[in-house]
Formats: C-alpha cells, sequence, structure tokens
C-alpha cells in the first residue's frame, strides 16, 4: 500500500550527548540565543563557531561562512544533533552549494527558512525535527522543550497533536512533510523540492498577508502539489491578518483547504506561535481531519 | 541565429476602435478607473461589464465571474484591445481554467499581476503590452499615455527607453519577456510560465523588502531562468526599502545581478512608479547594459 518513500530515523540522542548549533540564515538577537543555548546545554554538551554571531545584511554572515559552518554540521561524525538558531531568510541562498553533501544521519532542528534544509534532508531520505530554532526556544512554555528531548531521545513513536477546526473531514496517512508555506513555494520548478507525492503536508507562516497566503497555496495548486499529497495539516497562521477586513486568514485558508477536497485540519500548536510544538519530518502519521488529531506511526529515533 | 519564438504583432489600433476594460484582478476605487476610462475613451469606444465593480475579498467578484469576463475579452473578436482595471492579485486563480482559450490577437494592456496574463499570451505566441492599468493611467504625466497610444497604433518600433545605472556591462538580443517579479516567480513550477529561453528578461516590483526581492530573485535563479535568459532589464522597485538599514534594495539587486554574469542595467520607468512607460512584451528588443539603453527593434502592431 505504501510506495511513498521511507526516511530513515536519526539514532537517538542521549544526556551529554555533543551537539552542535549553527546559523544558516537569517542574524539574531545574541541574548535570545544565548537563552535557547542555556536550555539545550542543561542536557548536552553545546559546540558553536563563534563566527555565527557574524551579521551581514539580512544574513547570518556570508554565504561561505554560512555554507562551510552547515556542511561541517551536516558531514560531521563528531556531533549527534544540530539545532538551527534562527530563520529569517538565508537558506536559500546556500543550496545550489549543498549540491554533493552526504549527511549523517542525525536530528536537525528548526523550522520557517530552515524547511529548504528540512527539505534537503528530506530529499536524502532523513527524517529531521520541525521544532523551535534556538532563538524562540526560551519564549516558549516547558511542554515544547519537553516534547523536543522525547522526539530526540525516545525510539517511541512523539505523542499526537490535537488541532482546533476541521477544514476537511476524512482521513490520511504518509510521511509528514513541508513546514512553512512560503518557503515550500520558493521551491516549486527547482531541483530542491522534496518528493511530495503520498505525503501529509505541514504547511504554517507567519506576516502573510490573507492575499498572499492565497497566493501560495495557488501556486502550490498550480504546482500540482495537491494531487500530490494525501492530507494537509495547518499549523499556526500569526501575524496573517489584513487589518479592518471582514475576513481572517482562516476564512481563506478554509476556502482553500475545501477547493482541495483533502482531509485537512487547522490550529496544530505548530509554527510562530507560543508553542511550536515539535514534529518529526519524514515519519508517517495518521491525520484524522474529523477528530483533528495527529498521530505519529514511527519512531524518528532509533 | 534566433532559434528563439517568434511572436505575432496585433493589428494596429485606429482612433475609434472598440475596446474592453476587465478585471482579473484585485478590486479597485471606482474615481481612479474612471478617470482612466476617461482618458482611454477620448481615442477609443471603451465597453465593460457593470460586474466589473464587484468587489469579493481582496478580488474583483468571483472567479468565475472574472473567468467569463477575461475569456469573453480575449476570444472576442468585436472588441480590439483590452485594458486591465487594476492588478491586486487574482490572475493566478483563473489560470487553470483558462486552458483551451484561444486568443485573438489583439493587445492587452496591464501589468504587475497582469504579468501572469501576458505569460499566458506570451505562451501562446503572442505580443501583449506592459504598461498602465487604468486605475494608475490618471495618475502618470502623459507621455505614458502618448507612448501607449504609438504602441498601439503605430507599425514601427515603440522608441527606446533609458536605464538609470549599469549593474553588468554587455549587450543582448532577445523577446522581451517578464514583468513583475513576485508573479513571475509565482509561475515556476507549474505550466503557466512562458518559455523564457533567449529573452530579455523586465522585472520590477512593488512593496517587497529586501531579502524578499533577493529570495524572489534567488528562487528564479534556482529554477535555471539565468541560464536561459540573455539580458535583465530593471524596471522600479518602489517602496522596497528596509527600515533604517544602511543597505538600499538597490545595493541587493546590483550584487544579485552581478551574479548572474548578464548583461543588466537598473532604473527603466517601467512598474509601480510615477512614469510606467508601456513596453511591448514578446518583441525583439536589444539591451545595451553599459549605455543603460533599451531599443524596440520590432513593432508590437503591423
Amino acid at each position: 500500500m505504501f510506495s511513498t518513500p521511507r526516511y530513515r530515523a536519526f539514532p537517538a540522542l542521549r544526556p551529554g550527548d555533543p551537539v552542535v548549533a549553527i546559523a544558516p540564515a537569517g542574524p539574531f538577537d545574541r541574548a535570545s540565543f544565548e537563552a535557547g543555548l542555556e536550555i539545550i546545554a542543561r542536557r548536552y554538551e553545546v559546540h558553536y563557531d563563534p563566527g555565527i554571531l557574524t551579521r551581514q545584511r539580512y544574513l547570518a554572515g556570508s554565504d561561505a561562512r554560512r555554507l562551510g559552518e552547515l556542511w561541517r554540521a551536516l558531514a560531521d561524525t563528531g556531533s549527534r544533533a544540530v539545532f538551527c538558531a534562527r530563520g529569517g531568510y538565508g537558506m536559500l541562498r546556500l543550496l545550489a552549494g549543498l549540491e554533493g553533501v552526504a549527511p549523517v544521519p542525525k536530528p536537525v532542528i528548526g523550522f520557517s527558512d530552515i524547511t529548504a534544509l528540512h527539505q534537503l534532508l528530506q530529499r536524502q531520505g532523513l527524517v529531521s525535527v520541525h521544532g523551535p530554532n534556538l532563538t524562540q526556544l526560551s519564549r516558549l512554555d516547558g511542554s515544547a522543550q519537553t516534547r523536543l528531548c522525547e522526539i530526540l531521545e525516545s525510539e517511541a513513536p512523539a505523542g499526537e497533536l490535537a488541532g482546533v477546526e476541521t477544514y476537511v473531514g476524512g482521513t490520511a496517512e504518509g510521511p509528514l512533510l513541508g513546514g512553512n508555506l512560503s518557503m515550500l513555494t520558493r521551491l516549486l520548478g527547482t531541483p530542491f523540492l522534496a518528493p511530495l507525492e503520498g505525503a501529509v503536508l505541514l504547511l504554517e507562516d507567519v506576516g502573510e498577508r490573507p492575499y498572499r497566503l492565497d497566493r501560495m497555496w495557488t501556486h502550490l495548486a498550480l504546482a500540482g502539489v495537491f494531487r500530490q499529497v494525501r492530507g494537509i495539516v495547518l499549523g499556526e497562521f500569526i501575524g496573517c491578518e489584513e487589518k479592518d477586513a471582514e475576513y481572517s486568514s482562516a476564512d481563506v485558508l478554509r476556502e482553500l483547504a475545501v477547493g482541495t477536497g483533502l482531509p485537512c485540519a487547522a490550529g496544530f500548536p505548530i509554527g510562530h506561535g507560543a508553542q511550536n510544538q515539535p514534529v518529526p519530518l519524514g515519519v508517517r502519521v495518521r491525520l484524522d481531519a474529523d477528530d483533528r488529531r495527529l498521530t505519529f506511526l514511527e519512531s524518528s529515533a532509533g
């Protein structure tokens, strides 16, 4: 029944394991970064290159710096997990330079702009972790941190998550893929999009006006994505409202979801909101859109 | 030497010819629309459907309304030109429904979101006119109006245009294609992008922060567009500055242009600025990037 690709789990982390922090995208506030580091350092031995603090316009240093740091982090057998400092923008500029990298199976944790990195890892058949960037970590309540540890260390599947609203009823099973809507659309028409056939598609975004959500969703539709995937999991869409409009971003997304005919539930605590519960990408999930429930069928670590 | 497609000129307009106004994208301010109509009506007999004034969220009426209006305008042999009321957003939602339309050769005039319509016409081998939407027309000085009449009516090539800055020196010849950067990227990975091989690429945009210009440009790059086109004509980039930044959108675009190695000149009076000089798309042009000069080698009407 499942002709979709299977993704390789990463070796389970253990407390005290060496891990690295990288900044392949935008520059960041140092205090937020150090607050995130401190949380991770309670459990793992965190290393990072001082160059991570470089800032070049809207990038965390030059493409060469970020590419070198990322390449080393992915290929290095000494570290057992990779934590991204921030999204923003910048991963897209590195993709062409990453052809030929052979990532060691290990969890890469991040989201937003990091979606492009997840797609790279899934193109290589690897599971990765859609979850808080380091600079976001200290702003979340403890549940995301606890869940992140479980995903990284436990050989049991991640706990199920609950959404808020059914947009289209039905159920779907497949590997969970996707992440940030903006970034995903930026891979359309390039060789850097992971195969989405048979997937359950995760989408979230921040700061995009409703007509822009529509434009990006319609781009996915015109590119055939909704003929490939089996179901849609909508995370949070933060700061996506139009001022003084008589409609909400949810109204727009609901109609677009209905247009696909695919099982779809919304309001999962994933993305730029106050929770950002981590979820493994590439592992098989079951979306029950009627019950607004996302169940993880496989472990991400093993 | 030219293996690139040739595009079919439209029959030259004559004063008094019947033309239609349509709104395939966003809703608009009625006064600006009527001010634009009045300008066009001095020279042509303008018709439009009263439904054009419909507003549905960020769209000028339902997809069905806009699609019907657009289809009729393209296929109708009674009218001899099609003027778009406004861009905004909405063309993307109509593309799948336009498969099978057989446009009568006639000028379609518009820009911004209308870029998707130009691409549809160029996919069918037709010349169209990147120029002011009706709601913008009365805000421009008279030179754009005069130039528009010449492009629509004269069998001589359009007059040359001057840019402001050389980003990469050199010359390039090919059909002028493209338009709005945002919209062009929204066609990547879909069947609705016109073949860009051998083209001189026109790009302009409005209200996009520098990192977003970078993201869209990089998307074009990753999709291979800069391996296909021969040169780049940059129009205006209005409202694209980052607040309190020590860099400008021009700094970002210049570096991106240099990265392509293609002849590129910037600051042509095309797009969302105060001039928006109309240019025919699909006609062969010569870009002299050193001299910042765009010369039209063929007539758009004939």
